[in-house]
């Protein structure tokens, strides 16, 4: 199995945004998500400050190493591919991808870059132009503008998705594979134990218990008891015997 | 090709958010991804105020229609299904999930709901077992905690993209895609009458309670009860209850 492909090569590049809660923001997703360039194209506001500080929390170093440039060009350089993401469809007789599709193209050379627009206005049509490939995140009616950091997380998840291989399946029996898993013997003795219990209480009659018995080991295959399991149960079963004992003793004559 | 599923029956229920910017934030994306129901358990802060409706903009609809309650079973109640979400690989002995494996499954009924812990300590041991499922969003070393509404920003992304591509869930068991699973009240109101029932006759002591109560509920969620399990499983309380309550009436002089 190949290891995960790095994303660290990839930039991700704000155009102009004003919001230095969301360069934080964007900061610490990245770093989340094992991204490390963050280049800031003519920023409106103060990606040092406070603002931004407070919602990167242990972030600031991905702004601290963040590349400042006066224009998208200058972002871009050195990139093989980028691709710009857009939150409404435009006149630009491109088609608009989903995240999932056109963000393994990235991954395949370096460096690459994935571009955001500024909050307000997203990327005009001459930005997004310097782009090979458009994507678009499916919102929905009556609001569909994503926050700028939103977008960021959901694409650098999206592009930490993309780069492992096809998630295996945690089985959710893997408890029944485990080494502690009670032995059919265990499982058994705790069965009969059950039954003689629920007899003597009278949950249970002679010609009842062997069908009810078979919905409690049903029961009980389904939570693939373990040898820990097993001993607690019994445990309640004797604490039961004991106080219906108590109350054997306490009607003798 | 059938139609996407509807996100809006889903509940994303947030135990003790401290953050008004992440309560704000978490209604924007919830909009953007067509879901509506916001669940506050105990907010640690005012999501009315200035800073949650700066980030909601065009959603505090969303805050302004959500529930507050004081429990995380409060939240929960009527629910069929809830999946916790969680930072850190714990001691539960239960499956990590990825969102994308884990998330198809909330959709196959409803009302289903997925539950964010507070933002500093992630959702403990008991608020986890209120759920029957656990997802975790890979992330990646040193910095693997997500910003609250980052989370809920990436769990929105990927029930949208799962709800329009009808996926086959993983069953949590063959058993709990039946339709006649317990719910999550029924459930609740077993683990108690359980609990009051082991207490009763001296298998629990109140300071051991909670812990052992957990096991109960792991092997619960493990074997997927259904509504018949259930009540079967409260006959025997009763019936327990009965047997010691013979006990104490003989006993009285």
């Amino acid at each position: 199995m190949s290891p995960p492909i790095s994303l660290a090569p990839l930039r991700i590049v704000l155009v102009e945004p004003a919001g230095p809660l969301n360069i934080g923001s964007a900061a610490r997703v990245m770093k989340n998500f094992g991204l490390s360039q963050l280049v800031l194209v003519n920023p409106q506001c103060d990606p040092h400050g406070e603002d931004a500080r407070q919602m990167a929390v242990h972030a600031y170093d991905v702004i601290e190493a963040a590349s400042m440039v006066s224009t998208l060009p200058e972002a871009l350089a050195g990139c093989q591919r980028a691709i710009a993401t857009t939150a409404r469809t435009r006149d630009l007789q491109t088609p608009l991808e989903s995240p999932e599709l056109a963000l393994p193209w990235l991954l395949e050379t370096s460096p690459t870059a994935l571009i955001f627009g500024p909050e307000d206005r997203g990327l005009n049509n001459d930005e997004m132009l310097q782009a090979q490939r458009f994507i678009k995140i499916d919102t929905h009616p009556p609001y569909e503008s994503l926050n700028l950091a939103q977008a960021v997380a959901i694409c650098c998840y999206e592009l930490s998705r993309v780069s492992q291989r096809p998630v295996q399946s945690v089985p959710l029996t893997e408890f029944s594979t485990s080494s502690d898993a009670a032995t059919l013997d265990d499982l058994d003795g705790y069965y009969q134990h059950l039954e003689s219990i629920l007899l003597k209480i009278g949950y249970l009659y002679p010609h009842t218990a062997s069908s009810r018995m078979r919905k409690f080991r049903q029961i009980g295959h389904r939570a693939a008891l373990s040898t820990q399991d097993v001993a607690m149960l019994r445990g309640i079963l004797r604490q039961i015997d004991w106080a219906t004992h108590q109350e054997t003793t306490s009607k003798s004559p």
